[in-house]
């Protein structure tokens, strides 16, 4: 569910980030605001889990050191922590994560470019494939139904929501998106690759035949219809393509097993230490505050950055800041079928607006 | 309202800039330079606010400090500080602040590419739809006004100021962009996501209809036309679509609590310490000049630096810097209105120019 | 003026750069070189006034902690600059300069991108509106000299070498580009937005006269030389936008002003001080150069590293890398109307190549 | 092998992550999850060849300096290992990866963009090429064909894998994308150029003759064709032309020998000294850990960040990251032939969907 | 002359770089691989001259150091190198290198997307313009040698090698790309700009006059003609713009003097000192290895980056990594006219593939 909070910052005030840091949840497409603390999208959502266990890992650690370990032991213990702690910045979390996040950042923009609408391909069918008879409206319903038809198709094969609604071709033929005799000939052309161009090829046999039937007045509207759908085809199709190649495993592995390292050597090299002085005369004592609440923030951030990029890898998961694919498909599939449909040629009657001098 | 500077650094001089730094006003699109010390739009007025709070949370602190604790407990609370100071490092504000701004500054630009201006469809509505009756002057002059109207009801979903104007359909009504039938017509159709593609969906029919009454003189005018049409609408739908997807929640979290925190660690790890020498060997005495300047120099700058990403990131809220939407309208329902009717085929007659030989 | 260096650089050789580096000016087109110490585009040009009142103002400084101040105001002298020196890092003019640099020169290419050149409308209008009759040659010309028009006014409100050229609109009539006539009829129409689009109106009313009168001999070239006039405006026309909506004012102001507040800072910390070892037991003497060598490459650097920023802010302006608007305009009207006019129906007659068997 | 790992990380959990750490192999296009400990483009494959050197080297130093050497010798490498420990922060590999990574990743894309499917042609091609007869079917599966052989031919030149596959034209005749009569025309034609455009004239040639033989219908539609075609040609022409000007050779070799010298250097600063702290006084001595953890670890994320680059650089080769072009070779011929053969004219009959009301 | 090498790098292998590192020389377009240790577009040929003079002025400071100086001398020259080295990270040459080469980069692509290549062109001209006449024949080829023309009269002014061998305008008239007769038409028309739009006038008219004789067979495809063609002369024609107006000369001034300056100060800086302890307390003496070896590699990758700057500045000129502009014009030429004249309505008969059912 995509976490919408533009209205929040409408104006950017004094306040009003403030709102923001503590929000927790707003859902989908509504503009209400909804500014209680909520958890959905948040920050807080994404770190906590993780801030837990390590805060546990480190308490567990700091109890052993405190109170467990004989005097040798310490002195070990606080070796490899200074260890850790004066070789931490060795690992270059900051750049891997800035160049990553805006590489991700831009590839999930890219993503929701090619989400797919229905608006432009419907309102062209209603305006091209004339005739108020039961055989062209059963046309244009059929062309909308066959866009919506792959989208769905190609929606099972990349996001899981939707995967989950229709696990098979079955469920789309109960659905309403297929109806029994196309799934017949859809199975009557075996193919070992995915036939996403099926449902297409019927949508273009559809314009062709309102063509040939002068449903369509023209060639020139007749190759400007098929052009938009194509782009609707191409839009939807490249979705697939995102979702085959992602962004290089080796890429992604090197980012989170940096900034995973990075707060594992901190377990030990965050810790308050009370080495005796004339042992390790370097080391800056500082207050000791039980809670490492410096380490704290940086995780917070540093694994907060790193959500980001997780969060923004695969924009058609189940993640709150992702698409909702199955709300597209039925927003889709209701306001294709109602301007091709029920829209059919109605429109207000000519007459004179009120600047009209 | 957008702040417009570029007379302003015509030439880049020795002084320009310093002109342009103690600036703060100067109105929307006229040219003429207002260089008082305004407040709009500068930044100045983005950070006064919550430098004085800091300000005042640091003067609070440091009387504290200098006059209300005893001797044991100032030792702790320079403990405190110096540990702050020390780590306060591990926020890393620098190169987030510097990703993320990117990013928003490249969304920012995406949205304003969108924004919709109706003098391509008005130029092209006068030209291809002929006719000096007075019902066809009633077809150019609803061409503009549906795509007007499609364009208020977007800006009311994403622009705060246009929402003001327009709190209810009936304003719309009132405002004379849509007539009293064509608001019944649009409520005929229950729908329920929203529908801004019914009075997309009139125009597109006037265009259909200026075809079938030979108002447009061939079907290769008639497809170049709509797909005009068409590219306003994407342009004008496409804003709904960056105000429903934001940039995800987390990711302007993260950079705004890690600014905010930097500065709140920074309250105490900037205080001018006056510690016993022979307790805290290592701490490098500076001089005390009460006030922390140069940590005002740094808030300025990273807040000031985070303010440009919260004004680019609603570019349609009512930050100064941010783009007039009611201007728009009214600028588009003007021009296009005065394009298609008093313009229509007016130009001067023939005549040779100067230069002909 | 565009200051052009690539022959300068054909061939990346030992010594090349070397020649770059001290260059001061070459003008325009032309693509002669001279090598000669010139002044324009450069960055000696762009700094050396800030760095002569930098030094003064160092010097000042300089000579009253060592001539003028007692021992006591000295030590308090030397503390102040030891503490803006240990402090001055909290500016991050690096990534600020680095992030923005960037920012604002994709944008200075993408206002390059839409600068309007006339070759491909005029060789399009010379194909498309055929006749040798006094009339079609009349139109020709007019749609050439109507294209520059809407350019100069265009660039009278972004460009202030333009703005001087032409102060009213009468100007734009005494240079040729607009008849008398076709001022009286500017005029008849009264509106309170800017009127970019009345000689683009005046102009396609012409193609479609010329469709109507048979100089264009089909609908599809119709629509064709429609189409590419739109581009040349669409160009021209986003030019007002980029100079409407300018990179935000906080941006501009957030960066220089660190710049600038960094290098006053530096006045301090970067005095040679000599302080009592005694009192200020770490400090390192280094050497005394009088000259402060290492800021001043610093200063060259970072000054320099912004003024690229401010010269790409305003391409338009009249910095030594600017656009040159009224050369581009010349350059426009002499070639459109030697395309359409001159060069009219003018090729070699056919003859064998010499590669033909 | 492309490794996709997309439903992987459909929802960011808080373990997910860590699955996707330790995988090593899932299979092509498959969507099955194979998450056993597999080898396949993790980051594990490409780094363990190069850690094991590295720590051998690491080692042999270790032992001659613990076991071998004497006590003079023994001073001289800790001076050497000292001074390389002291200036390795020279070498500045983090930006430089950084950067060149990002230049790497956006060409990758690119690349990916125009890798070229047959389903917008195949689409095209039989809804436009209309006919029952034997010879209209010859003509569609022609131009399939022809669009296939181009893209093996191309492939041939840029893709290893493909180049093993046919190593002569005459591979490409055994395997039927062409026939020994076409092999004797494309032979008779010589040329000192690579000829990849003779199939794609062939094919335009087909299209020319079914719009003259009355399969194509009317000139629009054969433009149409034409245009869809020749997009398919650019997109992969373009291959040779990314194969031909790659990412300069010095910017990659710079990166390369920044990072490799970078961990040579570090083979002897990161050793464990244990120097006489009387001649070295300033030497902070560590635990030491006789393996070189920290070092380790910035080894695998350093040298694993640079393969995301190696990956990435020439994405038709034969990492386990890189596109299947024989597979996508097959894939277009199967679903091409399939389309414009099987497929054509063949549509479910019109019915009534669900939602009739 | 491009160097390519992709095919080295085909699989990411463990040596596979390691041979790429010591390249020097591969020649153009062919394929096979010359893993000799070549000079040609390899890091070494770009750095090493300079580093030799640098180290010939290390070694001569570095000898009057040890052998002519005085020990007053020394000791003043010694702190004149501590001065430098303490304050040589002044000068920010890692972001400033990271963000020019970065902004370097993107222009470079979008250069070499506008090189112009002849395939679409002739394709186009051999399937639209129809006739086996000579005279449509000699358009046809007409088309051709004008597009090249062009090319060739745009890459005299951008491309050094270009110029070379074409000196003169007569020069082309020799190497037939012109005749006698339309350099004296060339040359009727006067005009104080330059005339690359005259060749692609005549070529404009050429295809007016084949659709005006009835080798075109339609409009539509008379207009999709003309648009090919112009996008041929748009992408050549951009070349002169990217040649106009270079990246601003101040960026590049202040990246290049960044850089030496830094290596100069270095000279200094860098020098092994053996200053009298009591003087310098705090200098950290290392180990004298006379050759500054740290250093060396800091100025092969510092330069080594930069010169990829150099190189991509201007693809045009004559570096190893440039474009080979005679080779594409000698190129376009051949096939341009093999495809209109040779290839000309010659394609194989139709026949069934081998995959005929």
């Amino acid at each position: 569910m995509t976490v919408t909070y533009s209205l929040d910052v409408a104006s950017s005030s004094f306040f009003c980030l403030y709102k923001l840091l503590f929000r927790w949840k707003r859902t989908g497409f509504s503009r209400s605001v909804h500014n209680y603390f909520s958890f959905q999208g948040s920050i807080w959502k994404s770190v906590w889990a993780e801030l837990v266990v390590w805060l546990c890992l480190y308490a567990v650690l700091s109890s052993i050191y405190r109170c467990l370990l004989t005097l040798g032991q310490r002195a070990t213990f606080e070796d490899l922590c200074i260890f850790f702690d004066t070789y931490s910045n060795f690992i270059p979390i900051t750049f891997m994560l800035g160049f990553y996040v805006s590489a991700v950042f831009t590839r999930w923009w890219q993503i929701f470019d090619n989400i797919g609408w229905i608006d432009t391909p419907c309102l062209w069918i209603t305006q091209y494939i004339k005739g108020e008879t039961e055989r062209a409206k059963c046309v244009r319903r059929n062309c909308i139904r066959y866009s919506i038809l792959t989208q769905a198709m190609v929606y099972r094969d990349v996001a899981a929501s939707v995967r989950k609604r229709f696990p098979t071709f079955n469920h789309l033929v109960t659905a309403g998106l297929m109806t029994e005799k196309e799934m017949e000939e859809f199975e009557s052309i075996p193919s070992p690759h995915a036939k996403y161009w099926q449902p297409m090829h019927w949508l273009f046999s559809m314009i062709s035949l309102a063509r040939d039937e002068g449903m369509i007045s023209s060639d020139i509207i007749y190759v400007d219809l098929m052009e938009k759908m194509r782009q609707f085809r191409v839009n939807i199709l490249s979705l697939t393509l995102y979702d085959w190649v992602p962004v290089p495993l080796v890429y992604t592995q090197v980012v989170h097993l940096a900034v995973r390292s990075y707060f594992l050597v901190a377990l030990f090299g965050r810790q308050y230490l009370h080495p005796d002085n004339t042992r390790v005369p370097d080391y800056k004592t500082t207050i000791d505050l039980y809670i490492p609440i410096m380490s704290v923030l940086q995780f917070i951030f540093f694994i907060g950055w790193m959500k980001v990029a997780e969060v923004l890898l695969n924009p058609l998961g189940e993640d709150d800041d992702d698409f909702e694919c199955n709300w597209i498909l039925d927003r889709n599939l209701q306001v294709g079928l109602m301007v091709v449909d029920t829209a059919y040629n109605r429109y207000p009657t000519l007459e004179k607006d009120q600047f009209w001098e």
